[in-house]
Order: structure tokens, then C-alpha cells, then sequence
């Protein structure tokens, strides 16, 4: 790896982070009615100039090709003229929805008449690091925004060219409100070292989001001084139970594992009650065989699907992420819950039953950022939830957890009102 | 320091964490009416063993005189029958508290027809760190267990022997219940190298909770992988407006000041607007010296108190914890808030105002864990604000901020039903 004029970009990044934080303090002030103003115009700047960002991107692509990128990553990097118009409409939705800073979560009075509020602000300076896709750029800076956040954006080096022209759309809306460009940073050294720096930077940047692959993530919550939300895996789960209705079973695996299998809310393991593994498992054969998905399965699994493999100890617990699917049959609630407890990755379980207490019993004791009943895992997304956008997903206790919205992107204060009031 | 048999503590404490993380998987399913009885029995234990918890409390009392410890410190290291029947009252207190597990804290339907519920859920294991008090141990111990999660506690070592028999009260009640008695978790070697050790445990333990002076608090937050919320210091100010009423000014900052200078929402730093300074001064100046109390301040302070000493440079953003104050006349609202921005600690600042106008700014603008209007910085704490409890206080904006009651020790997870349903 070539160092690319290491001795001038800490100076730059210092002075970035400096001008990031003071913009925070400024941007925290902005009304819900400006925002949205501010983020209509950044919907209409993106689709006028559809032509030029177009243009940029196609540097991209070309030397992604040069480089000799898969198909699959260069289809993702790749925009048209229907791509801009998504992402216009991304931000649209996002300008839309309601405001998540000043509000009040609770309001209450002490008996000595002390006046108390709880207020959701911003949380300041976000890093987001992730790979190759330009709409991350658009998405995260209009959250950040939405949100009162300065974002700083980390991206691959792949969209270098359009994240610069995504992010000067941002900073030229900005500029003409007279306000700070450095709302929306981006990080155009993708080096290691520079994004070790900006880890260690407790204090100027207050939460670090890393999407992408486990390795990165990883990375990033080893260096990292700042508190990360993230998730490593998706290591979904659908237990199909004893009083199953056999036909959402067979739906929601097939929807579960082959929608999206690409992604971290796919099903990369099912569990299924013995006594209807006869009766269910052989129809989830067939079905899986017409899509091309092999099956990996127990030693029960292969006695009902012949032609699938047995898996082996690495099988269950590992996210697969194409046509692969993990299957074991369990002796009943107790196991799948322990299985889901020993392999999962507290991501998002499923259970498929008409039987109320084995589903309470599932909500209770599986402990994921999302439970599911007669539901694909696929719903777990910040959309399907109806939170209007979502920048991440947490598997993490503290702070956020499963799909996170604007809220995530907030804190609170305490605003304490009295009239004089000293403590005795 | 004397390496103590450090062959053997590590298979023990990875034992203990083991042991810790099955409790905290069993005990997320106490039901509440049961978590009460629990600690109402604990609290009656503590009581009826009073003597034999005195006794305990004397080694530790009779080796801190031997090793010279200052009689300040073991004031509150010793214990009485008062104070042991104030512990029991406050476990009380706790158990009657409502439970914060389970709590649907949001209920809505999708267009689809998905039923989503966001539930909080225990965080698991927690990790407190703190000194000399062995109050601190019954009550964070009772906190744990009324939040369904499991205490590992690593007090000081002045207070081993104390903390020992209140942690083996808590395994009695525990284990006459049949339950784990690894819900409760004393750490009996307070070398660093074991505190280090867990600090390294992220997925085996979920949140480290550091109570102390600033030191241990940032040794703790620089070795740990594992989310820690904690406040560094609170350099408190108070802020009288030129609209102030001068009879709430000068109650509020002798209480804020005074009433327990050695505390983290002391205040450090007194703002005066020079257009009252005049007035406002001199009366604080004299009630001060009564209390004792050292001023230290800018030019125009010691214009107005002629036995004031000159600020240092160092004296804004130093939180003296004993009877001196730092105090400064600002030009208005605006340098009073460059001022708590420039040399606060985000903890808790106060205005004291009649005029309505200049609340609202310094509410929106100090962006603080707490803001005060005209009540005293004293108040910021978990029973001031009616959470009937404190973990501890938070001056970051990750997960918890501010005073912690039970709800800082909470999470939550995303309860999804369908009938079958799947994404298209």
C-alpha cells in the first residue's frame, strides 16, 4: 500500500474535527421547519444535477473495472438516472419525517414543586464507516442532518469520486443557508492509519457506525476509543414448531432464506420440532431444491432430504450469506431456544406456531434485538418498521438495539425548572 | 505491590463469569412479584444480622487505622446499627420501586398487519467498579437484582471484609430460593491485573459502571473493551443572570456550593452578569467568608470582594470538591455559556433568572446532562429526581445520561407478530 502524504493529513483531519465539533454546537439550534427545508432543496439539488453526479460516478466504475471488480460490486457502485431519483426520494422521506431532537420523553413534578423534562438532543459528531455503495453517503448525511448530527462519512475508496460529488451537493445547500459546510464531512484518505486516528478521537466524534463485513467491524471496535454500535452477523433463525401451521412455515423459510440470502436478516439456520420434521421437512426439500439452495443438515434432516448434505460442525452458527441453509431437527422449544442461545448472534429469531404459550414462552427467553412470531426475519429493518430510515442495526445492549432510526441518532438532557429551590 | 498467587485467579474468575452469564439468562425471568420478595427478605437478613455484619465491618475498620487512613475515610468506611438499618431501608426502597423489565415502552401495528412491541429486557452482567463505601456494594447489589441483572462487584479493599458478608446475605437469600448465587458477585483480589482482565471480557460482560475519583475512572475507561458509563468530574457552575431574583442567587449558590462541597454536583464555578455584580457580589462575598468558604476571581470580582484571591489560569473547569470557588463576572448570557461550554463537564448547570427569555436560551444552548433554572445544582441526582434510586450519573450521551436509576440498567428488544407474514 502506497502512504499517500502521510505528514499533511493530521493537521487537515484536526482542523476538520475542530470545525465538525463547532458546527455541531450550531447545527443543534436548527428548527424542524429548516431542516426539512434544507433537505427538500438537497432532494431537488441531486436530481437537477443528476447528469453531473453521473458523470462522477462513471470514474468510479471505470476504475473499478480497470481494477477488476466482480459484476455484483460494480452493479452496486454503478448509478443511473433512475438510481439519483431513489436517492433524491431517500431524502425526501427522511426530510419528511418528524423531527427526533427537542422532544419531551417524560415530564414530571417533585413534590417540593421542582419542575423536570426529559429532552432528546443530538449526540454531536457521527462517524460512519462503510464500503462501497455512494447512497450510504446520501442516506447517513441526511440522518445526520434530520438529526441535528454532523456526520463524518468514511466510505470505500471504490466510490471516492461520487461520494466527493454526493457530499458537495450537501455542502453547497449548506453554504447557501450560511451555514457551516462541515455539517457533512468526508474522509478522502480511506488509509488505515487516518481511520485509526479518527478512532482514537474520544470526545470530538461521540459515536462510531461501521456497516459492512465482520472483519471491518471488527477492526473498528478493536481501535476504537469512542462507543461503536454495530452488529457482526446476522445469524438468523427460524424454529418451525411442534403446532406449526405447515404452510406459513413453508413460506416464511423459502422467504426467510431466499429473498435476500445476501443479507444480515436472512435465516442462515432452521430449527424444526421432530415431530413434524416427517411431515414438514420433505416439502422444505423440494422447495429449496427448485431454488438451487443446498441444505446442510443433521443426521434426522438428511434421513427426510436425501439428496442434502450433512453439515458439519462449522455449519451451524455461520452466516452463509448465499444458497446455503443450515437445518436441525430439535426435540423441542426448550432445545431450539438453546440452540438459538448457543449459535445465534442476537440478531433476529423467529418461531412459526399457532401455539400462544410457545410463542410467549419464545418472546420471553430468546434474547434478540428482534423476536419474531409467524414473521420472516426479513422484517427486521428500520422501513418494515415504520421508523422512515434506518442507519444502522445493533446488536448491542447499550444505547441502540435491532434497527436504528433517527432515535438512535439522539440523546437527552434533564431540564430541571424551580423557583429558588435549594436542597435541605 | 505483592503479586497474590496470580496462578490462580484467572480459571477462577473465567468460572465466575461462566456462572455469572447462566444466572443473568435464568434470572431475566423472574417475575417481579418475586424480584421483591426477594430483596424485602435480603433487607430483613441485613437487619437481623446486623452484629454479625458490625463485626465484619471492624477488621476492616481496625486495618485501616493500622495502615493510617484518614479519619475522614474511615468515618465512611464504619458502620453502625443506624447505618446498617439506613442499608436495609434502602433495599426496601428498591424492592418497592416498579419494575423495570418487561415494561412496553411502545406498542404499534404496520399497514401490513405486524404487530411490533418494543419490551426492555436486562442488560445481563454488569461490572461495578468503586472505592472504600460498602453501602455502595448493597446498593448496586439490589439494583442489579430488581433490574434482572447480575452484579459482579469489585469494591475497594479497605472495605473487603464488609462486602464479603453483605454479598454472602445476598447468596443466602439467593440459594434458599434455589437460584444462582453467581446473581451476585464480589471480585476478592483488587489488583489491577485482575480489574484489567475483566475489563477485557466484551460479550461476558455488558456494561462497566466506575464510580470514584477521576483516576480510576479513566484507567478504567482506556483499558476496557466493554462499554463503560461513567462521569470523569462535574465541574458545575451557576450562572446569575442580570433579571435574577438576588434572594434565590444567593440561597442557590451558598447551597449549591456549600451544602456538600466534596460532591460531583457541587458547584465549582459562579458567573455573575456584570451588570448585577455590583449588587449581587459583595452579599456572597460576605456570606462566604462566614462559611469559610475561598473565593478566587477574576479582576472584577476582587473589585467587589476586596479579600477575594486572583483566579489562576487553572481555577475555571477545576472541581476543588472542598470551600473554594471560582467565580467570574461575564458580559452576558452568551460568554456565561462560552464559559460552561469552554470549561464545564456537560454535568449540571444552572441559570438563575426572572427573565423568561434568557431560560430558554441557556435550556437550549448548555447542552448539559442536566440544566437547572433557578434550583440548585445539588439537586442533580437519581431520589431528587424520583427514580427512587442512583447507579450512578452519566455525563456521556451514550444509553444513559445523566442521573441512572433502574432504567439505565435496561435494554430492549423488538417483539414482531405476523400471521405467516413475508417480505415482498
Amino acid at each position: 500500500m502506497i502512504k499517500k502524504a502521510s505528514f499533511s493529513w493530521k493537521p487537515r483531519l484536526t482542523k476538520m474535527l475542530l470545525c465538525a465539533n463547532k458546527a455541531a454546537s450550531e447545527s443543534s439550534q436548527g428548527s424542524a421547519a429548516f431542516k426539512k427545508k434544507l433537505l427538500l432543496e438537497v432532494a431537488l439539488l441531486i436530481e437537477k444535477k443528476a447528469g453531473w453526479l453521473i458523470a462522477a460516478n462513471k470514474k468510479d466504475v471505470k476504475k473499478a473495472e480497470r481494477n477488476g471488480l466482480s459484476s455484483a460490486m460494480i452493479d452496486r457502485l454503478a448509478l443511473d438516472k433512475k438510481r439519483i431519483k431513489a436517492m433524491a426520494d431517500g431524502v425526501r422521506t427522511v426530510a419528511n419525517l418528524a423531527d427526533p431532537i427537542g422532544k419531551v420523553q417524560a415530564k414530571w413534578s417533585r413534590p417540593n414543586g421542582l419542575r423536570l423534562q426529559k429532552v432528546t438532543v443530538p449526540l454531536g459528531v457521527i462517524l460512519m464507516i462503510y464500503e462501497s455503495r455512494p447512497n450510504v453517503t446520501v442516506e447517513c448525511a441526511s440522518l445526520c442532518l434530520k438529526s441535528s448530527n454532523v456526520a463524518i462519512l468514511r466510505g470505500g475508496r471504490e466510490a471516492m469520486a461520487s461520494n466527493r460529488a454526493f457530499v458537495a451537493i450537501f455542502k453547497e445547500v449548506l453554504r447557501k443557508h450560511a451555514l457551516s459546510p462541515f455539517c457533512v464531512n468526508l474522509v478522502t484518505i480511506t488509509d488505515y492509519e487516518v481511520l485509526d486516528f479518527l478512532l482514537q478521537q474520544e470526545g470530538k466524534i461521540h459515536l462510531v457506525i461501521p456497516r459492512g463485513g465482520e472483519k471491518l467491524i471488527r477492526r473498528v471496535v478493536e481501535k476504537s476509543s469512542i462507543p461503536v454500535v454495530k452488529h457482526y452477523q446476522g445469524i438468523c433463525h427460524v424454529y418451525v414448531d411442534k403446532k406449526a401451521d405447515l404452510g406459513k412455515a413453508l413460506s416464511i423459510t423459502l422467504n426467510a432464506k431466499l429473498q435476500r440470502p445476501g443479507v444480515c436478516n436472512a435465516m442462515e439456520t432452521l430449527l424444526v420440532h421432530r415431530s413434524i420434521a416427517g411431515k414438514f421437512l420433505p416439502q422444505v426439500g423440494k422447495a429449496l431444491k427448485q431454488a438451487d439452495c443446498e441444505i446442510r443438515g443433521d443426521i434426522y434432516t438428511c434421513d427426510y432430504i436425501p439428496w442434502a448434505k450433512r453439515a458439519k460442525a462449522g455449519d451451524y452458527g455461520y452466516e452463509f450469506l448465499e444458497k446455503i441453509l443450515a437445518v436441525r431437527v430439535v426435540k423441542d422449544l426448550e432445545e431450539a431456544i438453546r440452540h438459538i442461545e448457543t449459535f445465534g448472534s442476537h440478531h433476529t429469531d423467529a418461531i412459526v406456531t399457532e401455539d400462544k404459550k410457545a410463542a410467549e414462552i419464545f418472546k420471553t427467553k430468546v434474547d434478540s434485538s428482534s423476536v419474531m412470531v409467524n414473521a420472516s426475519t426479513r422484517f427486521s429493518d428500520g422501513f418494515e418498521y415504520g421508523f422512515g430510515a434506518e442507519i444502522g442495526i445493533s446488536t448491542d445492549k447499550i444505547h441502540a438495539r435491532g434497527p436504528m432510526g433517527l432515535e438512535g441518532l439522539t440523546s437527552y438532557k434533564y431540564i430541571v425548572e424551580g423557583n429558588g429551590h435549594i436542597r435541605i
